[in-house]
């Protein structure tokens, strides 16, 4: 699956990702079996980063039960059911989330827009530090379409990223939208894209972007408690570091 | 300038900053000595971070003749006057960058679509490593009106920057646009802003973080140089790390 | 529920607008019967034109069980419910729709980008001259939220109208968002809005504006049928009305 | 410059638009007589407009000193020469309002930023029925770039528009943006674009919509004066018509 570059990059690195987890959801409108276009080329991304030794992960947001809402758990909000508690703990357990999204009418999907709706609602959960629960962790996104739209959407699932507390690492967007007008999607055959050199550049220098961040964060425990604790600065009172480890 | 909270963090700190530059660059369209209100709110950044011992410096980029295009220099495609490379070595020597835009329509200001343009224009310089030329450095955003736009502002200007190579720490645009409506703006006399609780929490977390990342990354010697730079990419070859330092 | 001015406005009125139908659907996250506040903004619209005779009607997406998808039907795409086609000849039948969402992390809700995904796969059904489903209604939308994000979310609604085939008539976006940072939200009491002049002012200019113009096209049977036509278009030959009523 | 299906429109129209008066703004960074693609996607829409009678006008504003600023003459606010005050009586005149701009980094260019600011400026400017100045014209726009975006600059573009008083037709953006990644741009040899379908049925829809719709408006002296007056708003007395004419 990895063109010659992106097998040389892995074979030649000489940094150690082997601690890290990766999360990648699909947010594509159509249900498993169908051919999601946006899982090949997210594929690209979990390949680099396998080869990596992360530990990779995938959930198809639309083969689940979600329910709407911005509540953790919209069962005891009138709801028959919602799966997104049981996904949860993925997102909470990797330190590099990636989002994939088709794009309709120059917009990210429903599906898209849903996750965030309830990644926000978990935001409130604050970690040991008092900082928000997202804190310490790396985000990026794929996008497809086949006609316009990939900035656009990026621009809204990263500013949702960072306003809910990961870091956006350097050019971690990485999307196909083929020529103009309607044409053929990513993993549609004569699309040429899988070998586009532009699209493959892009979803590579993403990968590793994502996987550097992530283990730099990783090597610092996170983000520095001082200045970022919405449970101290609620408090309003003493902000220095009672953990000697910090001194 | 700060408040109660605000000087307790910086007394309380235990990390150093010395080491770091910041600077920001305020887009309002009012040349001065006109009162920006953009600047009040970047104004209580920049303090934190002097008190921190990072160096800050701010250009107000409507007092200088900016040409409009995509090149470095403009004088060289045909216009009068161009006094951006003469402020570009500013941002080549922040570590931190702090963009800061009205609000018209809500939309960010003409001055601030300008400086991304010049931004931008900037970013084939690669640096030693090959990277673009912002990798390393990270980037945060001050938004002011007196109606509505501040994240549609926020989501174009830091995907803007993390487009370019900058990295974006979490929670990094803070804004004020007062109540529904036309109203004061933020330094006018009435308006509550300078003592709204969300609005200098926001931009205290905002400084914070942005000193946390580049600290971090001016410890790494900035994004590890693997999978991420364009020389090698395009040159298709060896991507291994030539640099013993590294090894 | 109207004020002076808007109860004035409708008695003082010349025009006949009793040939009209309006339909409003609300992209609230929460099921009845939790309030909604972007319907108590509506109602405003809905009790001006029902005052001057236009037959209006209201939907409330999220008490429907409606699939992810672009189709028109999706049970016939592997999803075992689907009420969309149900309410889609309410659609049809409008003259004036209009689109009602809260605000999420400055974003329109998933319940509103799926509405649009399905208005998005009937526009394929050309009406008898040819045009898409949607030419000759007109449509704008209301938001509320208690932070930020109005003209945003209007941005993408708007646009899709106008892509899908509905004119929008001036000023057709109507909102509040309160004071800076959460807050009360516009039914709440204490939030000052349902007397705010600017909200208030906004939603009446809005409902004038979609019954004249909807009351104008429709006076001329729909936007004129040439240089418009999908199906003309793709036939690639003769484009002159064959219909003798328009010679 | 037309194509068959172009000029089969031109030939067998039955309509009379030779009243009307349409202006095209062009937003390039690039200054004559550098090559214009967005011009060039928007000379296929002036020629079906002069083809059917419509006066037709372009300013390439990037030709012109303009200054920032949200005033309507920023010579009386600090600024040495300001040559908006000249231009705006053209838009007055216009009843059909093309702004065209090339993207840079997925966003509209900072000169069209600049001139919606300066539209902005004038809406406060009543017309004799005490409505905003630009009610009964139409707006539309043209975007071109080699990567991604159109649909992006289009929201805000025609979201300004119809905030300041226009209205917008079904269909009105027509856009160019190549395949994906870098690339030739509309005008350029080997773009393939003065040929693509998709392209040459968007613009020429636009074209005939804003006709058929300014003509329609032109018929009716715009839009009714009922519901949508800022003067009577703010008196807040007496909304009927005194106008005899109007009875």
């Amino acid at each position: 699956m990895l063109n010659e570059k992106q097998d040389a990059l892995c074979a030649q690195s000489e940094w150690d990702f082997s601690s890290l987890r990766a999360l990648f959801i699909n947010r594509t409108l159509k249900r498993s079996p169908a051919v999601s276009h946006t899982q090949g080329l997210a594929d690209v991304a979990l390949e680099i980063m396998g080869k990596n030794g992360v530990q990779t992960d995938s959930v198809r947001l639309v083969d689940h039960t979600i329910a709407f809402g911005v509540y953790p758990d919209m069962t005891e909000h009138g709801w028959p059911k919602d799966e997104w508690p049981a996904i949860y703990p993925k997102v909470q357990a990797a330190n590099v989330l990636i989002i994939g999204t088709p794009i309709w009418l120059g917009e990210k999907s429903s599906v898209c827009t849903m996750l965030i709706e309830r990644l926000y609602a978990m935001s409130a959960q604050l970690n040991d530090e008092g900082q928000y629960a997202y804190y310490g962790k790396v985000g990026g996104c794929i996008i497809t379409g086949n006609e316009d739209g990939a900035k656009h959407c990026s621009m809204n699932i990263l500013y949702s990223l960072q306003y809910l507390g990961y870091v956006i690492p350097p050019q971690v967007d990485a999307g196909w939208i083929g020529e103009a007008g309607p044409g053929p999607s990513y993993l549609d055959e004569g699309s040429g894209d899988p070998e586009n050199d532009f699209t493959q550049r892009n979803v590579t220098f993403m990968t590793w972007n994502l996987m550097h961040l992530a283990r730099i964060l990783r090597s610092q425990d996170g983000i520095p408690a001082h200045g970022n604790q919405r449970s101290k600065w609620d408090a309003g009172c003493r902000f220095n570091h009672p953990n000697p480890l910090y001194r």
